[in-house]
């Protein structure tokens, strides 16, 4: 049976480059089920995506983990295949794939996309989503090939790593930054329930969140139930992570926040 | 063969929640075929889900209607299962599903899903969909679970029902309002052919559209391809409801109409 | 086996369009695999989604293209239904298959969509993706109708072209227009390497891109990792086509241009 695939991509959905990639797999795995993760991470965005794929991760089925966010398409950075505890990872080598390899346990083998007999020839060289790593996935995916019938093998420290920053606890602050906003408007930082702990904050107890000059005053609780219809809820996420919700509101509005801004948490 | 799931929700294309839940779906009931009906309901939209649910209710295959507009998720509001004529539905307790189950008949049984061997132990209590909804679909879809194990059953008065505003005639005009507007401009009203019956109104005649202090002239026809290009032609839309578009143009632009809005239509 | 389909529209992911036309399909043809090729045309955009599946009809597979842009329902437009050896494709007779079918070697038969044992009687006429193509489609997929069966043969001259504009070359500049423009910014022109080679532009050559008045210094290179970050990058893109790129930026903005805006490409 073949394996699926999971999909994850900044080619949003006004153009045909998702349907184009489901195309070449159909063609070389047509047993392969498609999962799209998503494909609406920002145009280049590659924190964004390694960041989403790292949620997802535990979530998807075993098998090829297809990530695309290239913005060095077109030049000389490499096409990876790695294989880990939790299958196949196929993307470019700058970082996108790290964090989920790593909360997988890391990878094996890891191979450079090479192979002329791999690669779709076409014109120009700006969609290797299409020329490049969905034949690399497909062929994975349908076992017609291994990683090393796909290039050469690299060394681990060739590969990009992706430097995610930490949060720090300074007297009774943690200082951390965003990492996402999601649809809804909530806020997820870096700061995850242990410095919480580590400042000594207690469930239910007022948290005060600094952006900038200004401060927002919100109460760390298990879910944005339990705090009033407009008020700032403090809480652990579907992640693991401290966010920052306002029920029935959008927190990025209200406390003017974007991906990589510092904030910090503090009892109040 | 497992049956087929048909999802929608207000989670976006921006973010990784609709594959995540796509890759719970697939590890708990691999053979089922997940049908996209849309994830672009605005969020926490949940008559907008409710009504969209409706209208595509009869053309989803039987199977699991998995349905997730949840402002509420992380407070105290129920997670439903229920089993009607056309399959189980699944999605939370607040009349996002009961439109659509009172078109295909009602439902039989209603259960909670509280079952914790069903739900996916995570951190977080906000992505109910992945951890709660997308488990119990699953396992409906494949067999491998009945309502009863999923948790107990609960009575019909109990479940929330959706309020949906009926039309009023009232001489020689109707009054209703708008129940959506699509992605190409038109509006649909709650008003339908048997209340343009009832003021006499017939094919081909004119019908003024009053909204607030302005008057729209249009024309009643069969489809819009029998007015003119620019012209307002009110018709039966495809969910048999009278709907209000502009030839080669957007209706909801020369209308200034939302969803809620009043409007009245009357001869002219 | 029942074929795969390959779906293109304008209905955009808001509303449940692209579920309903799944779920017909799904009815009629459960075996059949659909891929989205992207439901992100903009609405009503004829020539826009002729591209978008001219670009991707050599990389879906054999079986039926669904392909729905319609600015005419509810009018008098034929649908349509038509063989190659590509497979077959399923839409509006409005130009949208034209250049597509075209690329695969041309139609053999070509017939109308008018038997009413195949169309889904509804209500109103906006929604022939539902009512008309998606049964159309799905029964050819699953092999239960033939074009015969769907109604009567048209013959070729009957069908609608599309006309798409040709560069000219005058002295020593390439006159085109822009046909797309992709999510990232890219432009994409009408002018071929062929012409590029016609005023003996070499690659690594200087460029100068005139839009209306103003006049753009670019280079003419293989990809745009040979040009500096911020540079402007003439190449040939994944269609064959002499695209317009910034390298870290989004060209679209920098040039001001717009699908259907003529440009100039000279030696400087």
């Amino acid at each position: 049976m073949a394996r699926p695939i999971s999909f994850l991509s900044d080619f949003g959905t006004q153009d045909e480059f998702v349907g184009v990639v489901h195309g070449v797999i159909y063609r070389l795995s047509p047993d392969s089920r498609v999962i799209d993760i998503t494909h609406g991470i920002a145009p280049g965005d590659v924190r964004g995506g390694a960041l989403a794929l790292t949620r997802a991760i535990q979530f998807v089925p075993p098998g090829v983990v297809l990530a695309i966010v290239d913005p060095g398409v077109g030049t000389g950075r490499k096409a990876l295949a790695l294989e880990t505890e939790g299958g196949f990872f196929v993307g470019p080598d700058n970082g996108l794939l790290s964090p989920a390899v790593a909360m997988v346990g890391g990878a094996g083998a890891i191979h450079a996309i090479e192979n002329p007999e791999v690669i779709i020839e076409g014109p120009g060289a700006t969609f290797a989503g299409r020329d490049i790593f969905a034949p690399a996935a497909a062929l994975l995916a349908s076992g017609e090939a291994t990683l090393s019938d796909l290039g050469p093998a690299l060394d681990p420290g060739q590969v990009l790593p992706l430097m995610l920053p930490l949060p720090k606890v300074e007297q009774s602050a943690i200082h951390g930054e965003v990492l996402w906003v999601d649809w809804y408007g909530n806020v997820q930082t870096n700061v995850g329930p242990e410095e919480m702990a580590e400042i000594g904050m207690e469930t239910g107890e007022s948290v005060e969140v600094r952006v900038g000059a200004s401060a927002h005053e919100g109460r760390f609780v298990a879910t944005f139930g339990d705090v009033a219809m407009g008020a700032l809820a403090v809480h652990v996420d579907s992640a693991g992570l401290i966010a920052i919700a306002v029920r029935g509101g959008r927190a990025v509005d209200e406390l003017s926040l974007a991906p990589g801004r510092p904030l910090s948490l503090r009892r109040s």
